[in-house]
């Protein structure tokens, strides 16, 4: 049941608790990026995951690359090559303050990489998903043309082919829109993960919903999730995360799906103490991934995602160290907080 | 009014912040243990308090033995043997995801002490209260003799006895159950305190609230404690505590007393942002000891120590810090937070 | 548009979180003080702003110097004399917990200085705005007499005065009330900022409100207001910030003007997850300024200084760190907290 | 066994490592003062040790107080008044770079301490050794006062009276000289402790060393033992220290002796890597009256004493945290520093 | 060329920089053992390399697997089982002051296991190489049984055997002495490494060299190399490491060989700020089981695992995280510590 | 006498300690650079400093400027425009183990700025000296090219021109070679400040001195000097440092000056324990400036030099903070490191 997972892994730097940057000199410093963030939460719940990248040969990207091996993760197939290793800035915000991220990834060894760089026969060998995002398109043409070789040759190889659109505006400046790049990428995938300004933005398919209210119609979701499987037919499932931002410290979160057969809600969990919300979408993104490939109903896949990816919110780092009996606990005595011991 | 606690304290070490175990190779490292916790937060009170345990005679144990003298606890009587000091690692909870805590507290002094091993007459002497918890006959053979020795000399020698049954699943694991010892401690007692997961698991006495929920029906607390006055008629007192658990974050804290003569309820404290619950349950046990030493009245007593350990939810560490004049100002101006300056 | 704002910098040390005094023997350490926020406030707004106070000679005084450079406030005219840095002890409350503030500022400078001591002529040259606080007159009796001379300099060299009442039970001790010494600095003031309490203690005009509820009748104000400009006609704008206290995490945070036209109230926050209240009053009466000196309406500049000074509860240390583009961001899209990246 | 000292003690704010003042925004933050510094040493050695001062009444002297009782020291007689908590800014030398003091003990409550304020009959009882040190005769005239008061009474008690002369040169601000004052100190002292700098300034001895240089001729310290004990035949023992700073890190170590009957010199130690060199004299004080009280000859006396102070040097903070075991090991092993498993 | 290492890794506590046991509030917290030490220097190295233990089944205890994980080393035949995860409590010394060890082992998974715990076949399949030190024959009865049938098994595939006698006073509790059970291991050994105290007290043979003087008679070491040939002449290599102890933080280091057919020493490296030696002789016999396995000649191993275990005495934590890269520097190009930019 | 700098800003991130990248998941974050950190050691010296440079528009390198500011270093001339901010990694050494930098200044602002991007005139109106390093040319083509155009600006408009050579042997990748390029900055030079590996390297002048066996003949740095006289012969002053690399932790410090009329040396010190070396030569190329612009001789220009550049090694970070007063203090009283106090 080995998962593949392609994208940039970038070292993080945040300042410590709510200061802004560079308030005290220190930066809490650990390492993220979409896809590595999955197979991190792959391998929390006991799957075999390898993680692809490219990275320059130095010691920082030797650290990121230890640190994935420390969950488990398999790393033998990264290419080192030249190029930077990637950096973001992560500013946590709290209340009415926006937490701010500041890119710094231009010129990385994964925004240099092409087409060729990888030998996707070996990476891809007795593996059975491969999960991708609309963020390694985003930060190159030549990183797009990379990233759809990937999707075309793990397609051929018969793997199931996963992809998290995750628009983000602050990218996409080599000369493409996402909307002109990522539809072909959806053509290729079997199970889309997306939030609904991701399909207005980069599929260009318009929802009814205000992604600025922090109220969700629900019913508008079902809609939306028609649309998409009506311009894409390859698609096997569907899967709309929902996130009411009622401040930087409180959110709801829940989610949707659409298995192939029926449209289904999730159970909404209010988080009113966040820690951590970056990389809870690509923790339900893995939780999707365990339930299928592990034969969960539709219904028990979407909670189990929804639930593994509310517990990331309280979990400082990009990463989410959460293990299937911790979210099983969850889904089965609720979030009570009583104290385990 | 001297009040002697007699029990374990451990070396406790937790994670900086909400991180998970290990996340950083760093731990807070304080001392904690129930009765260890009444001790500092009587001692808080200004009351002359008296701890009582045995450790071994290392260095780490030393600190905690200094750390107790800190608070102006006397640590005069503390017995040094063989054994281990008893490690608990706790990594604090927030949301939906729940405080854990690891016990490592096998083999240790506390545990392999037996009957014998402390001279209660002098460790007595000039004492009015003996305050004992649930905790120590849990963790051997030898601990429960000597606990139940503890409590028989201090019956015999005049002194109000206070029980704080502190059921802990994860312990009694030295061949009889809480069921089987506890009921024996509780005849000798004075003042109980419990919860309502205690009342059921130690004594047997069916409680129909629903411990799970998250949502109490006073009423059913007045039958509780009834059929404990009935069960144990030598009781003076039975304080029950009630934690609404909404999230490892937000709680609601409140309390009922038996005083003998009246079942009376508390103010319910609506605590939205824990910091740290861990001792909150001690810090209620020192407030109805104090107010009971200091003569106030039941309603008086029982808000006192519900108000003291409403505030030890504020503050990191078993240990309470918190003063009676704080505890006051928070009875008579309410928690509305104003900087004192 | 140059401000110049007088008072008293202090180095403030805090434990590291929730922690009470010393609970681990470290302190953070900044700098604050309610005019040298304004300053840095105005600064971070890309104002030219100037500080004026009395320091010592010494390293740490030094670094307080620095550390207002840092944000671009002009610190060139800062006189150095005998007495001491004042130093504040501020301990975070939680939940029921107030924050406590511990002063230790007897004997400063800023204490000890008095009329002759700063040369306003050159300190006001260029300035259109002068701004003090009610706290410097309660430092001392030479204090309070050369905070008198500042604000007729300011006044006489046809500068914007501005005093914000700022009342401190815990000062006040050098022989004369606040009610005493404050209305004639208010006769000078062009725009008043003040909350209820320090109307009624300062001014001794009764307000209908009752502080202590956390309950905010409106209606009141409006009244209360009136009153303050019927005592003092002099006065061009009355600005008066609602704070109510739920609890020292969650507060509810708005304010009123009267722009010497009309009586206009503003949004209000609920901050629910407070970082830092230390400074918001401050940073309150720097978006005033800011507003009035840019033109804004006077609706516009009550938005602008509310929504700054209700971003400054997430940051840190007594200083805002807000940009004008961050309160505008707030001031259109609102609080959902969405990540900026 | 009793000893009790009577002085000052201070909050002790220091950068982290080697940083200058507010390189990064925190203090570590402890409690030191030479008379403080000899009862913790003392209470280390386990002797009972008394300390006596005035503090204020707020939280930040409570803790003072909380830290000298972890150590065991009886806290008892601490008499609470007006007046400020002492603070000195220690940032910490390397190499060629000094070590720096910034004191902030203007006003305290002990230097508004006068004759009277303490009951020296009761502090006294029991005891059988007094030591203060010149540091409280500097700090006013009301504070030389009482500390005269206190050798007066202790002499009159029969106690031994140590004392060190300590000259800081950045006191003595109050309008009479070191020299005017201590010798009427010495002249009621059993035990002298001092430098050669001490001697020189503060009795107006002089002594044909070198303090500047570095470079020791230990002859010329018998001749400087023999002038004190001619000027002040009363003295019992008369100790001087000598530290060859090589540089901020690299401290040679030694002391003399003339216990009443010979000469004696130490070993000397070579300190290589300095940790924290302040409080250094105040443990070798301690370990003077630990040797005297304890019987040991003239030599092990001295030997113990500078053999404790040697380990001080190893050790962040004021207070010595050295028991008589290590220094008993550092004696009989000498200072290979293997590890000890 | 896999290398299989075994023995317990445990939890080391260590204060801040220098300070003494819980000075601070805080514990790093890092693991440790003497063969994982050696599995994470050879897998620094690039070799492949195995640990394997005994654990228990909880979270502290997954920690110190993810973290060996972390570099490369091979955990998938860690056994888990009942027991505790052992404790080392470090308390770095500086100067004169020894650092102090305080174990908290007894009990543990690792001192539990029995013969039969581990499969050795697949533990040892397709490894070339097996290590172990004499620490763990130390722990318990059944411990050494265990750690015996490894070594014969080990022997019996065929594998190269290495031992560290690594002699430990204060373990050695469970009946038998260290001279009574590690002469059989030797008799199993082939590359033994060993100090000179070691060879004394665990093979009871006499060395004319001075442990504790810190001064080092070379030539008497080939006389104790004889010695232990003569003794035990199944060995192929004895390795002896001279640590000069001139106080913890200056020490000499180097060591000698003989290698079957020479007697071979090294060049001695004076070490004069050490930042932490723990860990450093594991880092040697890595070095030498490095050299041996990529066929460098006697010389050339021996300099390269004494410069190796020189460059570990400059990095926290037991851990040596050195390259070949970095040894080959240190070899070709001396210590002059240049920066490398 | 102002005196303007120009090159790149660095984020600086270091491991806390002694630690390995990464070791713990935090990097102290400072800034620096050679051209900032002479401009910020000239503002500590009392000096008008400005700093010249090429910065992204975002928060960190907002807060790279801030820094700059707080030491009083006007950054009014500082250039936004699209780029990267650059970032170095550094690892601190210790004994024989290396410092070691990894670079990540690729595309950074300043090195995508070319001729044309700053205003020379405005820049350098009023000021005295213009200080450039050689690393702004190694950086890029085009940033050679600017740093070309600022240094004939400079020489144009009257200012004196000095040049640290600084040669980066891992820099220099765009095409050219030091030995190409930066002779032609030495002919448009004043004062040049260089080692010996500089001259070697930059300008093909052959020296006779082992730079790697950190022994050092001075007198071939009289010849040394002498060539580059000949050579350059424009040049009014020549200065030659002197690093002994014995260790990472402990080097020798002096320097040479031939300052047209003669040849000079100054005192060596003897820097055992390393606290930061970085920076510690442009506090060199400051201290020179300084002594110039002050009309100082050359052997005071040079002891001040050295002393200033000495105390440098004792400051964490790139920055210098060190006042004259300190430099005067250790040239006068050389660096016995007695206590301040």
């Amino acid at each position: 049941m080995k998962v593949v997972t392609f994208g940039e892994i970038m070292l993080r730097l945040a300042p410590p608790g709510f200061e802004r940057f560079l308030q005290t000199p220190q930066f809490v410093a650990t390492f993220g990026g979409a896809e590595a963030n999955v197979a991190v939460a792959l391998a929390s719940f006991g799957l075999p995951a390898s993680f692809v990248t490219v990275l320059p040969a130095n010691a920082i990207a030797d650290a990121a690359v230890a640190e994935l091996r420390r969950f488990g993760v398999d790393t033998s197939r990264i290419v080192r090559a030249s190029g930077r290793l990637g950096v973001y800035y992560l500013e946590a915000g709290a209340n009415q303050r926006p937490s701010r991220i500041v890119y710094d990834r231009d010129h990385s060894a994964m925004a240099l990489a092409k087409p060729g760089d990888i030998s996707w026969q070996p990476v891809l060998a007795e593996a059975k998903w491969f999960h991708i995002t609309g963020i390694t398109p985003a930060l190159s043409s030549s990183a797009a043309d990379l990233a759809l070789e990937s999707v075309r040759s793990a397609h051929a190889a018969g793997l199931t082919v996963s992809c998290d659109l995750n628009y983000r505006k602050n990218l996409w400046k080599w000369g493409k829109t996402a909307r002109e790049v990522l539809p072909e990428f959806v053509k290729l995938t079997d199970v889309l993960i997306a939030n609904e300004e991701d399909i207005q933005v980069a599929l260009g398919l318009e929802a009814e919903v205000d992604i600025q209210s922090g109220q969700l119609d629900r019913a508008q979701y079902e809609k939306l999730a028609g649309r998409v499987r009506s311009a894409y037919p390859n698609l096997r499932a569907i899967a709309i995360t929902l996130r009411e931002s009622l401040s930087a410290s409180h959110n709801g979160w829940s989610a949707c799906l659409h298995d192939g057969q029926h449209f289904l809600t999730s159970h909404r969990y209010d988080i009113t103490h966040i820690v951590d919300r970056v990389g809870a979408g690509d923790c339900f993104a893995a939780g999707l991934i365990y339930g299928m490939l592990n034969g969960l109903t539709g219904q028990e896949t979407l909670e189990f995602a929804v639930a593994a990816s509310c517990l990331k919110h309280s979990i400082p780092g990009d990463f989410s160290r959460v293990s299937v009996t911790e979210v099983n606990a969850l889904l089965k005595e609720g979030g009570s907080g009583r104290v385990q011991r």
